[in-house]
């Protein structure tokens, strides 16, 4: 059983930026997120598109975002459950829920904070009737580790910058890449196409369109799909079979929690603290609304920050939390690190 | 009289940010600010002072905050209207305000946003009973311009990092510079009190320790200041006395302006949009109130952005206003000026 202070539900800017302001009170947190990585969509989505309405960043790249946000949140130590989804939660006598992924990894915390943006991105699935029964044995909707595809036989169906982008980078890791799309033409970055055209002309990829593969082939395994082009159809033995044709945000399981929710997204009552309709549970984010929501990630910030405050002041009713700024008060890490202002001197002139 | 949409009283950060957020709705800004350069107490109370808790900046320091700001609205032109203090306000008969200055410079703008931190940033005099009588003929609490002191002799009275740096400063454009404080002991960054030391030791600054200014001495202007050190008067001749005491925050003429007050701060009666007692008036960031209410410059930067969303309705009730995210729009500035992500190609592979 992981135990922590917050227990937060999705690691896009928000549930990060939570951590930050929970460690200026002290309070631990933990993350959950079905993604194989922090960061949320800006990671997973859109790393290298930029955003222009960060207060003080004339232009970030959404990559860039996480990984500063990363930097921040460091000294507070973090926990990450990463690749699992938030599926159940469960009130304890003492006040205090256990939230259980897909995984059946357990977690217990008085607060809990939803962060969850549009719901836990969820894959487009082709279209193959069998497709299921070849998922985690050779059929998978999300490269988690690149590494995982040392030296085997890969064929990727897609047609935009995911597709694209994986290709070249497993050109250098799989034996083989066969890259399936079902038009001639790919949607993508510039680069990203003018890339895998070179490493057609090199014969590293080998590039199928239009096509698109409608057969899994496999005892317990994938061993080979099928393909149809021009009407004709044949078959291509491979290792893996790795659809990337896009995430959707789902709501998912939170939506069963008993939380209000409206317009798909959680209502919270107040803009107080932006606590749901059970207390102890915070809703942050792009997952809530309110009156006059903006979903937009600097909001984010400013929710996750008053929700500290509220967290705080329900973990220690009785203590009262007097905010120090952190120029003047500096901020000190978990793990012993230190920031602060350089401290003015007094000191003689003679 | 100068005409816009949104007209800021106060360019700390959240004015700052407001005219991002209200370009991207077409809206222009302009800004009156008591102090003869934007970004608030951050550009002239600490700008070298380290802030921790602005998102994704692990550190950033308060005047490069600014500086990013100022590059961020560059796009959407605002007016500036520095170092004089809004006065009064008056409301039209169309709906529209008119805020004067002190100096008596007029505004009008349909929307006034109130983003005035802790007030505007009133000095510290000193105890001189005729000090009064000489400012702006050569007594200045703040200084604006260095270049005004060029070959002039120059006595700065104070102890902490103002007086120091502007000591150091102005030893390479006065003729002579003076610095006198009560003490023997400054107080400020190490730095500049060592450097302030060694200008002394090579003769460019005169400091005369333990000491005060008594008196001021002038037909009109400036002539002489009598000084104190150790029971002992004498004069010294000089062109400018800079007294530098610091600054501190007055609400000021805005409490006066007919708007709910409550514990020195503008109370807003909801946080859909923060708008005041007085339709059409807004107060955003450190200068309003309401329950949960935190003075961070990041809730600033939310409280902005709801607000301008609600100005928008304000001065276009029919048109209905759908948000795009920047990463998707781009930013169109209205100099001509157009920032987007770079654009997918759709582009065949053979």
């Amino acid at each position: 059983m992981i135990k922590t202070d917050i227990l937060i539900i999705g690691a896009g800017p928000t549930g990060l930026f939570t951590v930050f302001e929970a460690g200026l009170l002290k309070l631990k947190c933990h993350l959950i997120d079905a993604l194989p990585q922090p960061g949320g969509q800006c990671a997973e989505i859109y790393p290298k598109k930029p955003i222009y309405d960060i207060p003080a960043f004339p232009e970030i790249l959404a990559g860039d975002l996480v990984n500063n946000l990363m930097k921040q949140i460091e000294p507070f130590q973090p926990g990450f459950t990463l690749g699992e989804r938030a599926e159940t939660i469960k009130k304890q006598e003492d006040g205090s829920f256990i939230v259980t992924t897909d995984k059946g990894t357990q977690h217990q915390a008085p607060i809990v904070a939803i962060a969850g943006g549009l719901g836990s991105f969820e894959p487009r699935k082709p279209l193959i009737p069998n497709i299921e029964k070849y998922e985690d044995h050779g059929v998978e909707y999300i490269i988690r580790d690149p590494e995982f595809y040392r030296n085997k036989e890969v064929v990727i169906a897609g047609g935009g910058d995911s597709a694209l982008d994986w290709s070249i980078f497993l050109t250098d890791i799989a034996k083989s890449v066969t890259l399936i799309h079902r038009r001639n033409e790919f949607r993508g970055a510039l680069d990203s196409v003018e890339k895998v055209q070179e490493l057609k002309n090199l014969g590293k990829i080998d590039v199928i369109t239009p096509a698109e593969v409608i057969d899994i082939i496999g005892e317990s395994n994938v061993e080979a799909v099928s393909i149809e082009k021009n009407g004709e159809v044949f078959q291509k033995k491979c290792d893996h079979f790795i659809p990337l044709f896009g995430l959707a945000p789902k709501l998912g399981p939170i939506a069963d929690w008993g939380l209000e929710i409206e317009k798909n997204a959680i209502k919270v009552d107040n803009t107080l603290d932006y606590q749901t309709n059970i207390p102890g549970i915070y809703a942050i984010g792009d997952v809530n609304t309110y009156p006059g929501k903006l979903k937009l990630i600097l909001c984010g910030f400013h929710e996750a920050t008053l929700m500290c405050q509220s967290a705080y002041q329900r973990i220690f009713p009785n203590k009262r939390y007097v905010m120090k700024y952190t120029t003047v008060g500096g901020v000190e890490g978990f793990d012993g690190s230190k920031k602060e202002a350089p401290k003015a001197v007094v000191k003689a002139i003679d």
